[in-house]
Formats: C-alpha cells, structure tokens, sequence
C-alpha cells in the first residue's frame, strides 16, 4: 500500500497551509531560490514577540533582565529544534542532494530555521491570532518546563537559598561609584558571612550591581565554594 | 492662562491611553520601581517585529541580509529617539531628580525606551492591530527616507555602478573551497578589470562568497580605488 506522506506539518494543530507558500517555508537554499530565507527572517522575530507576551504576562512581578534570561532559553536554537523534532519536520523538508546526504534534515540549524519560517508561513496566510495561538500552543510544554527559579532575580534566589541551609542573610556593600550623574557605575560586594564566600560587580545603578554581585556568588556556591 | 499639559503623548495618533499603564511607560527607574523596563522589554520585541512584516512587504524581492540590514538602520537608537522627539516625549518623561538635572530626558537610550514602552502599552490596552496601526503610522516617513539602494544586493549594486561610468561588468572567479560536503566555506575573487580594483571573500555558499567579494569592492571604490 502506497502512503502519501502528508504535506502539511501543522495540520495535527489544525492549521491550514498549503500550496507555494509551505514549499517555501519547507524548501532549504540548497534545494532552490525559492527558499525559506525570508520566511526565517519574519518568523524569527514573530516566535521572539510572541513569546516575549507569554513571558510578560506569565511572569508579572519578573525584572526585564529575568525576562530576558527567560526568553533566551526558550527560543534558543536547541529548543526550536526540539520543538520542529516534535512536528516531525524531518519528514517534510526539501535540501538539496548535498544536504540530504549529509543528513542536514537531523540538523539543529535547519530544523529551527523551518520552524520559525512556517509560524512567519502562518502569519502571511492566517494573520496574527492564529499565528500567536499555533506559537502558545507549539511552545506549550516547553513554557511549562521553564525552571520558575529562573524567573527569580538573583538577590531573592541566594536569599532562599541561604535560608534552606539556615545560614543568615548576606551582606552588600557599596565598595564604589565612578562616572558622571547620568553616565554612573556602581561597584558592590556581595558576602556570605557564614560560608566565607563573597564577589564583586559592577551595574549601572545600585541595584543591578547588587543582583550581579548576588549571581556571582551564586555561581561560586554552585560551583562548589562554601561546601 | 493654565494650559493643562497633554497626558498622553499618542492623542495626536487617535490612541486612547490612560491610568496606570500611561504612566507606567512614562516611568524611567529613576523615578520609582513602577518604570517601564518590563514594557520595554515588549515594547522592543513590538517593533522589531512590526518592522521586519513592514520590510518583507516592502521589499518582496530583498534577500534575508539585505532585511536585516534594513531593519538594523530603522530600529537604531538613534532612529526610535528621532521619532520619540517628533512626539515631544521628553515632556511627557517622568524621570527622577538626578536624570531631571542632568538632562536625561534628552537622552536618546531614555527616549528609544519609552517609545518602546509605549507600543507595549498600546498593545497590551488595544491589542495587536492597533499596535500595528500605530507602528506602521510612527515609522511611515522612516521607512520613506531608507534608502532603497540598501535593498539591493552587492553584486547588483556594484553592476549598475559600473554601467553608470560606462564600463564593463565585473569578473568573480571561484578561488578556493574547502570543507566538508555539508560545511563548506568558498573563496570568491570580484576584479573589475578596467579599474585595476579586486577584492577576495569568504562566504558558505559561492553566492554569498560573490556578494561580499562585490561588496568589498564597492567598499574599495567608495574609498577611492579606480578613481
């Protein structure tokens, strides 16, 4: 019995897309001109927008630098590339013979390219709202895998974290400030009295110096300093 | 006379907003902890997203660099800054006291921010279309001055600019490749014989070799070789 393999990678979320434009999406440079280059570059920053909003409103009381950490790992090319696995897009791409043999449809690159010109396919073909509802749902599980602890700032997790271990707070101290009004930087220290472990950063105002000088030492902890 | 000041910068664009969220992204961190980082981070995220539909449609014919260039030249700081003052936003700005005197309200990283913040707000009251709307309406004498040559592709650019001094068109020869199968890296050589002018460049496919090779020779001629 002959199958035909199905055409259309969106069809199980029940998105319509045929004819030229998914050729296009599915079509790597080196299977033709008429490839999905442009696409890549719409759907990349329709994947990054989108996601930012999930972000947004997840993550109410989160500061712009965690949301940023956040959305990083999100949409990095790993993660698209597990999300593009998952669709099977392997099974749809068009590569040209070289990369065919060279197995280029396993590869990371391709594959969250593919998928980031088929969601920029659906935004030209079906507009915004099906375009954000296929990306909320596409990145569904991995939002739900997001480590919660890394949507909290730096001050709040080292806090917790001594408080597990019962040790007391730790201490910050502005060791210096240079540069003019508008234009300052701010040097602090962070220090765990208790486990002998303290770092220095640098920010442009108090805060951010503090929450570095709090994820330094928080990177020291994990790597074994204090133990 | 007591002439109230206008509250929102956006009435002029027939957007409504008011309350919390306006004064949110009215709000530099100098000014209280509920600033408009976090819209920002949206706002950003808006606008490269608005800009890159907006330049897909332009320019149907422009290769993925030459969009992102494009984009590059219209989201620049000093791009947003220029279109957050023709909204008089530095009298809207709510800035701390240390920012008021040294004048950050005419700062252009100050500026950039809040128009993005803005967007975000507009988006979050009014949704997408009306983000749209008003993005498109900031950006319309912006996306009118970029320059269409920058559109083009080198080597197309290069081409016209020797047929406008009447000289012949220019010579690639493939110098060099090497690499695997599926990771090759070619070397291209452009000559423009009648200048005495050449340039050699590296690129993952002999198209793209070609275009930094024109490229590089238009940097040398724009600099004075040939002349």
């Amino acid at each position: 019995m002959f199958v035909a393999a199905p055409r259309n990678p969106l069809a199980r979320h029940g998105v319509e897309l045929d004819g030229a434009i998914l050729t296009r999406a599915l079509t790597h440079r080196s299977a033709g001109r008429d490839n999905y280059e442009r696409l890549e570059f719409l759907g990349d920053a329709l994947v990054n927008t989108i996601i930012s909003i999930g972000l947004y409103q997840r993550y109410a009381r989160a500061a712009e630098g965690d949301l940023t950490r956040l959305r990083a790992a999100l949409i990095r090319e790993s993660s698209l590339a597990e999300i593009a696995r998952s669709l099977n897009l392997s099974d749809y791409l068009l590569l040209g013979s070289g990369e065919l043999k060279s197995g280029g449809f396993r590869r990371d690159s391709i594959l969250a390219d593919t998928l980031e010109a088929l969601v920029a396919a659906v935004f030209l073909h079906h507009g915004w709202d099906e375009c954000r509802r296929l990306v909320d749902a596409l990145f569904e599980s991995a939002f739900a895998k997001v480590d919660p602890e890394a949507a909290k700032d730096s001050k709040t997790r080292l806090q917790e974290l001594l408080q597990g271990r019962g040790l007391g707070l730790p201490e910050y101290r502005l060791i210096d400030s240079h540069g003019k009004d508008h234009d300052k930087t701010f040097v602090m220290a962070c220090e765990v009295v208790a486990l002998g472990t303290a770092a220095q950063a640098t920010g442009r105002s108090r805060k951010h110096a503090e929450q570095a000088a709090a994820e330094a030492v928080l990177t020291l902890l994990a790597n074994g300093a204090g133990a």
